[in-house]
């Protein structure tokens, strides 16, 4: 079954068979990261262009070896004080970037909507790396593979998201993804981060639920994700004090064990120790951060394989 | 008949032959181009370093697809803020990079001659990928390149260019190219920003003539190219206020209609809308200017392969 | 022999076969460098992250083009402004670099010790490209290359270092190299910049000499190698003035008589033309500077080849 899609753009609308299917294709393309020579011919003489308009290290180099493990080239344009920002429409810069020659554009914008907004005006496509506040999808889709990998499956688990929920474009992707495939979701942070009317992200079908206490939602759950603190926020007056925060939503040893036996301690990283997560659960034996890492870039291949080449890995 | 140049410095001292050369190979390169993998081995094993001392996204990465559509390795320096600023002499940096094992190295500078004088220093070859208000040899290729595959010839054409000439490195080369080849160029503009003294640009043989009426200027041209206009230029006294620029030198709808109906327009990016060009007619039925973008890469593959390869495409 | 080692984080503790095995291979990588195409598959798959928290372009070149010489992928993460340095640990960020899929990182940073950390909590490779004021490995051995290139051994001859030793990480890594190897190495600078204290780099056996009269320790010198002065210095207090800098330290054409006729000159660059060495030495017929940089890619290709291949170049 192909990808119905020429852009990944969100995973709000992705159906069953589309997660299957892109965490299916992310496992085959894990087991060519494990052979000693993880390179295959299958997107040669594709053109790549990581257009970032935000700095993000860890995102850019997974997506860049994600390609090239897939033999496709990559550009890197990084639109930091760049001349993109020269007053140039960003339609235009996206029709100039595809004119050159792109098959792909993978966007990183602080503006949600901006990668939906270069898919509407290109033949090429589009795949969201994060666009403000709205969706991160491809890290959505690693945080199920990861969980799937490692539980066997999501229906019915209990995941709670712990943090700066309100900002979180990795939490909103999360839910949707999550809360489709059957899993329970918490969504657990100080009040400020997490308003009532959030609820608006939910089904209404009862698969997400708020939680403020940490302690509470914890309790016997399979999964736990701690979010990444933006320290910029204490500014702004949305949060107390960093040690309160610590406190009351920052996950540690004692708490943890108020979740089941098996759980899984994850985070999109980077991480700050000690505020949102504590170092020796952070570097324990239930986390798999690291494997987040790596799975990200099989997921990335499996992502950019279903959008250029719809047919079986390894081939030409 | 091959390039008897070792490096691209500039096109004002071209002959016909040349011209023809490079516009002949870029077309074998489009060729290529549209291949479902538009790869050849032709530069394998190649290095080609752009230098770049300047931002500028679109000609670097116009560049760098070009050298990997080749299969030739390219390494980006970008001189800004780099060590390459650190009080080291242009020359000692140009043998540096030679020495690492460059084969060619594309140069963007903000002084006219600094890629003459490396080419003086280096047995490597050497692209000028634009030099301070000198020229941009490359640009030219490109537009004669689009004008020829949409029109057929050059001699006679009447080619308009209109905007910011003094301070254009755009239209120093394409008033040598566009002449060389036969065309009639006008430049048009505010008289602040196309001097008198100008002439000097000319050849003398009355084939580039000077109008600072556009609606004189544009009637019957076949080809109308804008130029961007800096809007720092505001603040150096040259611009009395940007509406007024819009209103005289702006090409808009009911302007474009003066010239020739299958009349082209043309800019070399990024465009300010509204400014030196209105939308509708950037984007309208007349406009090549994405055609340029993807022309650009065409006549690049053709600079860098006649300089280091000069032998057929395709073959090894 | 293969080099036993994972990771090259100094040479203060090579052994003298270590330093054949990498001068030895490093020689048929130049012989590599000298072909037509001059690459070969050897680390086809390897991922090779460069890891650089400080600008140096020639450093981060060299290593790039040493592993696409060998066919390696190369990632550039430039730590600058990025997000490495938004508070996460550096033990996080190594990790992280590890999972996303590399097989090695070369890391230059700041601080002294920090890829013998990355090191200590990584399983892939780590090549120290400079650590704070404590060494430069991957430069001494291209300065030995290229000695032993020129004069055929290193075994008792004369090695004057001259500048600003406190500070250089070239100097500590030079002497370590140098003096294993059997030359009489001669420290020469100005005493703010090479204190009486730095006695602990020496060997206690006589090897390492401190002569602050450059005319005295330059007397039938086999190789003098001049350091870059980092003008900060001045603002520091270290320094009285540049003038008198360079009328005491800096070498010139009438010093460098004395040394032996043979005597070959170096300098790890950037240069600064008339402080630290003048003009017409640093081009003049006894210079080898820009042989260190082709040998410093050939070095590199060695050391990458060793620490990731550890057989026969030109075997896949």
């Amino acid at each position: 079954m192909p990808l119905y899609r020429r852009h990944l753009l969100d995973v709000a609308d992705f159906t069953r068979d589309e997660f299957s299917l892109v965490l299916d294709t992310a496992g085959s393309m894990r087991e060519i990261m494990d052979r000693p020579i993880s390179r295959v011919p299958t997107l040669r003489g594709k053109t790549i262009v990581n257009m970032f308009y935000e700095v993000s290290t860890r995102t850019r180099v997974s997506f860049e070896l994600a390609a090239k493990n897939l033999s496709a080239d990559v550009v890197n344009v990084s639109a930091i004080g760049s001349s993109v920002e020269k007053g140039e429409s960003l339609v235009d810069t996206f029709q100039t970037i595809q004119a050159l020659g792109a098959d792909l554009m993978v966007m990183r914008h602080p503006r949600a909507g901006a990668p939906d907004l270069a898919a509407r005006h290109l033949h090429c496509g589009v795949v969201n790396a994060g666009d403000g506040t709205r969706g991160h999808p491809s890290q959505a889709l690693l945080d199920l593979y990861t969980v799937r990998e490692r539980l066997g499956d999501i229906e019915n688990r209990k995941v709670v998201i712990v943090g700066d929920i309100l900002h979180s474009r990795v939490a909103r992707s999360d839910v949707w993804a999550f809360s489709r495939l059957g899993a329970h979701v918490f969504l657990c942070g100080p009040p400020s981060l997490l308003p009532d009317t959030f609820r608006d992200l939910m089904n209404g079908d009862g698969t997400v639920r708020i939680e403020y206490d940490l302690d509470e939602a914890i309790r016997d759950a399979d999964v736990v994700m701690a979010l990444r603190l933006q320290k910029e926020r204490m500014t702004g007056g949305l949060l107390p004090d960093l040690r309160e925060y610590a406190r009351l939503w920052g996950l540690n040893a004692t708490r943890l064990k108020r979740a089941a036996r098996h759980a899984l301690v994850m985070h999109p990283g980077p991480i700050n120790e000690g505020l949102e997560i504590a170092a020796d659960v952070a570097h324990g034996p239930q986390s798999v951060i690291e494997e987040q890492v790596a799975n990200g870039v099989a997921v990335r291949m499996a992502i950019l394989y279903l959008l250029l080449a719809g047919r079986g890995p390894g081939t030409a």
